[in-house]
């Protein structure tokens, strides 16, 4: 329970929106971490400051080598993390766990080149943001804290979704003397160099809409060749403007194209209880009074958004997510996502080629399309990892649309997938909520035992190590 | 059997000193390769020429799923490694092999920078030469070479020694989806961050000796004292010089004593049959007709090198090794060798301080002493292991001095150890001779059989993969 003071630490308290009792006892760090762990030139060796939270609630400590839950950031800053992250608050008691929040680089307070604009400034400065730096950060301080608090032998457990999912995976793949295992939430480390055919994400957003309502469906098939006649027309992007309420002027079709797909795949990719926003658009669209199908649409809009003085395009900055996401699929993260036939969809393929060439444009960089491959595999998974590796879950929830380019069938004895029909995009690691359907609280409870049954090889190892 | 001409690469013959069949049919590739994997600034986008060689006479081709055995180099240029590196040539046939063999970065042919002397220049220009980056060279080439030949389900082991071994075990650790199993000859993965006593080296070295001959052993102990109260005497360097017919006048103490240590490090790191160089040199001492200590050690040194005009310090230019090894000595690949209490030598333990602080005057830049450990693991390995990864070999011989910092116990099913009471540094992948013990036939007939064995259940595997 008592919070341990790090030596040579700077830390405070963490501030959040909602303090509750657990996050009352988070304590915040930062450690210094080294810019480039693979290069030995000078600026290689240069430094910056990386955010982690450390909450000590609920650990059984060092002594009694209770274990370390590491969620691992992703593409956003650690404070939005905390509270979503429920795997490691809701488990914490039962594991008597110390949890770790660790930032990635590059996001929130973990800036390196001292500012954000410097360290966005150009490839020169971005050069280091990728994941293989990430988790070699990850690795470096966890190995600290655990000689902190001298607790070398406390298994530690890594827990990510989406691209954290990925890391997760990964960092058990690359640093198994780090972490016992990982917990890889909605993880597409499949969804690269073609290993999933490019279309499956849409193929799923589809099957989504098409299973919650064929009617919906059928609309909004129909919708996309509605659209593109209006904006032909002379006026039309007003009309649609006026139509849909649009904050701004639309400027061409494809923009508002887009802002509808980014309202489908939203609602699809977090298609979670009690709400299901799938079933919300097309109740939307189903239910209209309206006749004609860009109604019934706009319909579909306000039931997914609620009541709002405007739609689709109110001005927003960039967000930290956009802006580093944004490089990092540009320059390792390639994930060829298109749109083929038979969806709800235009088809839309993905042009590998010019998405290199707009990537190059904007940052003056060439992608690496095959280097996630190369580093972490993903071709033939199953006959690789079912003789190596161990101790990864890979949970899904089939209507995530991501779920396509996940792990969906056990590797081996340990490296398992943990899916749900109806589940979707990271929903098995948000917080427990009242409302959770019993398929939810049972994958979350297949997941604990999981992880419990590592926990109790790894103490059984540790005690016959120790008598040797 | 046929050469293949893969598209987009030079190749030439290669000229071997001494060509023999096998080697005939050895063809020279080289290959661009990106300077730096895990960077995105654009001077990571640079490439340099990589070396390696590829030999058909055996494959049993692409069709058939035949092998391919890949020797990754070490810290020397190829060219002596394929003489050298036997146990490809020699199983070849049995395994239908195909035969490659890739130069590490940095070495021989395979410079950045356009020119090993801009290469070397300083750390910026050396940042780029690490084991991360050199086995992420390998696992690109072997998919390159892969796919070329439309092999991509051909089993690949990987075979290394001493450096290179550790870079064998490393890589199907971190690429397990490149290489189906690795043989690890007297590597040394434990000698970091002192998982392995300090000293450990040097009591091998002494032990080698002590079992040789007692005598042998006690005359080269008492020598380090008589030889520091000759060399404080007025022209006592001189009477050394003199005494030892040394090829230039000795210009201190510790300087002769380092080429004495050079001698019996040597003698004991390749203590192999048929002339086992400990006993040579114990019998050029113990049968010494003088009577005083340094007489016997002089005959010794002639007995280890033979008769020649001047001995210990004849003026050698730095070879590319010298130089490739010092670089990466001082910024990843720390392992503290240092001599402890009970040997045959005087003592002298490592400080890693003040060889930080050389290094860094050297370079410029600080070595990452606990950079190796970090990526890679060494730290309670069998715990680790035992439920993790698979298919390595260590093989050992116990009289090599390094021996003490392998693994020389099984640590699962498959990551096991090979070693042999009598065996020495890499003997194991060196090329058959006739005059082989049976211990040694019996050692690399195991490493065979557990190979063979790996192959078989992927083999398996693969038909039952390929049939769902």
């Amino acid at each position: 329970m008592g919070l341990v003071q790090l030596e040579e630490q700077s830390w405070k308290t963490l501030r959040l929106c909602r303090l509750h009792q657990f996050q009352r006892v988070s304590k915040l760090f930062t450690t210094l971490k080294t810019l480039d762990h693979f290069n030995y030139k000078p600026e290689s060796y240069a430094t910056f400051q990386q955010r982690y939270v450390l909450n000590f609630q609920h650990w059984g400590g060092a002594n009694a080598t209770a274990p370390i839950l590491v969620y691992l950031g992703a593409e956003s800053p650690l404070g939005g993390d905390l509270s979503g992250i429920g795997f490691l608050h809701d488990n914490a008691a039962p594991f008597k766990a110390l949890c770790v929040y660790i930032e990635h680089r590059y996001y929130g307070k973990s800036i390196p080149f001292r500012s954000r604009k410097e360290a966005f400034k150009n490839a020169s400065t971005l050069g280091y943001f990728n994941s293989a730096q990430a988790i070699a950060d990850y690795a470096d301080i966890i190995m600290h804290i655990k000689k902190k608090l001298h607790a070398m032998s406390s298994p530690v457990i890594v827990i990510g979704g989406s691209y954290g999912g990925m890391l997760a995976s990964w960092f058990r793949l690359k640093y198994p003397h780090v972490a016992l295992g990982a917990l890889a939430s909605s993880a597409p480390i499949l969804y690269f160099n073609n290993i999933t055919p490019s279309g499956a994400y849409y193929s799923i957003v589809s099957k989504d809409f098409r299973e919650a309502s064929e009617t919906c469906y059928q609309t909004i098939r129909k919708s996309w060749s509605e659209i593109d006649k209006i904006a032909s027309k002379h006026h039309g992007l007003s009309t649609l403007s006026k139509k849909f309420k649009t904050c701004e002027p639309l400027t061409s079709s494809s923009e508002f194209k887009n802002y509808l797909d980014t309202m489908y795949t939203g609602a699809a990719q977090y298609d979670r209880p009690p709400s299901y926003p799938v079933n919300e658009v097309c109740r939307g669209i189903d239910g209209s009074k309206k006749q004609d199908i860009l109604s019934k649409i706009f319909d579909g809009v306000v039931a997914y958004y609620g009541n709002r003085t405007c739609y689709l395009n109110q001005p927003t900055s960039d967000s930290e997510t956009d802006q580093g996401w944004r490089w990092q699929t540009c320059s390792e993260m390639v994930m060829p996502i298109g749109v083929g036939e038979n969806t709800m969809f235009q088809p839309d393929p993905f042009d590998l080629d010019s998405f290199i060439k707009n990537c190059k444009g904007y940052y003056g960089v060439p992608a690496r399309p095959h280097w996630i491959t190369s580093y972490y595999g993903g071709q033939d998974i199953k006959l690789i990892l079912q003789r190596f590796g161990s101790n990864i879950i890979f949970s899904n929830g089939l209507r995530d649309p991501y779920s396509s380019g996940g792990v969906l069938e056990n590797l081996s004895d340990s490296i398992l997938a943990v899916s749900t029909v109806k589940g979707s995009h990271c929903l098995d690691i948000q917080p427990k909520r009242e409302t959770d359907p019993e398929w939810l609280v049972e994958q979350r409870k297949t997941v604990v035992k999981i992880i419990k049954g590592w926990m109790a090889k790894y103490y059984a190892d540790l005690k016959a190590f120790k008598r040797q």
